[in-house]
């Protein structure tokens, strides 16, 4: 079996980490920063505290960031970056300001906008700014990736551009900015954290490095996952769960997700199910679908975290979700058979291509019905 | 709990990836390269086959290298890159090849000795030639670390060089490398991997990457290395124990090593004990001091991997060594007690204080003794 293993990323972790940041900038021998925040820690202050205790090192703040960042606003972006004369960005936030911090640090160096890139093969040029990953949820695994996701709302697009520039420089993990994620975010993002490992363990692109690192991801979940949902104000739970998400995100990054990503998408932008969740309601399904795949390998992985087989791992999906207060159906859409079957179409996302056992419609059309 | 995790180098894996080699160069836009190949493979013919397998990229080999690396060895590579005017270098062997061309990567862009760097806490320069590192053993994970062992004869002295520039770009794996390696060969570079990913896990230093890394690694060795020793042509064997020792050399180099590799320093200076089986005498001894220690989590790693705890785990370390052929005491030697006292004093090398529990002269004496 050939593979191939990459991961540039250095990472930090720790409580108050973000405390260093001056320090991380001066060994990447970066002078001159802009923040790239969600526009949540400017209202709550956090982008601005940051700021203040960087001693000059970050001289402006970049916010206008939606949950599903456009094009424009990585163009916008980008023009401040070019007007402020920045050497580094920080990126604070979910996976939506690192996306734009990601994009604007390449576009920066060009006169084009970040549309003549989306979705049209055309390639970056290799030059990016330094860019320092803060996440503030222990969920996306971004700050360890490759890719940012953009919208173009006047073409109707949503896509992703994978770009090795896009890797930070440095993802600086602090479970502090985790304490006081509301419990429905903790649950939501945390399902995502099993979601990555578990997809990237059995996409068709799984490699061995990776599936050490799903593991180790998985393992933290089970354990730890209900207890910060239970008892946000739990230290160590908040740390695990914030080690699970950045090792989750170094063991999906090359393999890539299947599935439950790919029907995810339409559960999101036709239900409006936040991300997280909208994967974690179809693992259990695909789990028992992919259960026998692989040569036993999958339940080989189900094992080892202390299960008969991937079945009862399965099972154990389903309850973890339920106690957790996440979804386990769609009853409370009514959904129409015209609905169903724009979610099966909309499932046919190139994720689903990863997936260990092939997905007909038929396959999509019977799982969403059993959750009417 | 604070850590921090980096791993530059980019890891392709396969059988026959050996003939990627012009093609890996080309990405890493490398046109005109020195070969720096163990002499035994000068002997075999297989350095001259990759240079003619390679397209005119390779230019001219170097194989003037001890088995532990000699300072003017390095200097003399360094000459004969700086005659031969190349652009990256590729190393083939086992340990002392990848040291002697990591070090003299560097080196070759100075006007220095390598001297002037060795135990002398003198910084090296930033500027390096890549370096495509191919091992030949399933052992020394010298392909993912920044170190390079060297000795002065002259001075009586050996040591690490650590330098970041010491990475390679490309581990180039290829487990049909290793088809031919000698059953006591593999035996004692496969006893390696198990002190790399052990000792990796319980250093002082470790982390939860690293930890992940260490457990894939360790399970293998036990699934896999009796099978590979007894049957060397079993090709699925090779090629789990070349994925071990690349996947436990990324699990040491951060937290390092410990206790057993301390002790092996001593055993094979004085007693010409191969490396490998020098760091294995130890594993299970240093196994059963440490099983108790960092709240459990020794254990822990034991039963993740199938045992009652850390000393049933040591006993089929004991196992293990015997079935395979190699030493489990020093009965052969007839030690002197002063030879006792040489090898107690010679143990305490800087690894040793890595190890989670503090060992003692008297700890090392009793030890030492009982396997008299």
């Amino acid at each position: 079996m050939a593979w191939e293993y990459l991961q540039p990323v250095t990472i930090r972790f720790g409580e108050g980490s973000v405390g260093e940041l001056e320090k991380v900038a001066s060994e990447l021998n970066c002078k001159r920063g802009l923040l790239v925040s969600d526009p949540f820690f400017v209202k709550s202050g956090l982008a601005q505290k940051i700021v203040a205790g960087s001693n000059g090192v970050l001289v402006d703040i970049y916010s206008e960031i939606s949950p599903n960042p456009e094009v424009r606003e990585v163009d916008a972006c980008a023009k401040l970056i070019k007007e402020k004369k920045v050497d580094f960005l920080v990126a604070l936030g979910g996976g939506s300001a690192l996306d734009c911090a990601k994009a604007s640090g390449t576009i920066c160096f060009t006169e084009d906008s970040i549309c003549k890139y989306h979705g049209t093969g055309e390639v970056l040029p290799k030059q990016h700014l330094p860019l320092i990953a803060i996440p503030t949820t222990a969920g996306t695994g971004s700050e360890v990736t490759c890719v940012a996701v953009l919208s173009n709302k006047e073409l109707g697009k949503k896509g992703p551009i994978n770009c090795n520039n896009f890797y930070p420089a440095v993802a600086l993990i602090d479970p502090e900015l985790t304490y006081t994620l509301p419990p429905y975010m903790t649950a939501s993002t945390g399902i995502d954290v099993l979601c990555h490992a578990l997809e990237g363990f059995w996409s068709k692109g799984h490699q061995p490095v990776c599936d050490a690192l799903a593991l180790h991801a998985s393992h933290i979940v089970f354990q730890y996952l209900r207890i910060v949902c239970k008892d946000p104000s739990n230290r160590e739970a908040r740390a695990k769960m914030a080690e699970a998400s950045v090792i989750a995100g170094m063991a999906f990054t090359l393999p890539k997700t299947t599935s439950s990503h790919a029907c995810s998408f339409p559960l999101t932008n036709m239900l409006h199910i936040p991300h997280g969740e909208a994967c974690g309601l179809t693992l259990d399904y695909f789990a028992r679908i992919n259960a026998d795949a692989q040569n036993g390998r999958i339940h080989e992985f189900a094992k080892k975290l202390g299960f008969k087989d991937m079945y009862e791992m399965a099972d154990a999906i389903y309850d973890l979700k339920k106690e957790i207060g996440l979804r386990t159906d769609l009853k409370e859409y009514h959904l129409t058979d015209e609905q169903i079957q724009d979610l099966v179409d909309g499932s046919t996302h190139p994720n689903l291509y990863n997936n260990p056992v092939e997905i007909t419609k038929e396959m999509l059309q019977e799982m969403y019905q059993s959750m009417r």
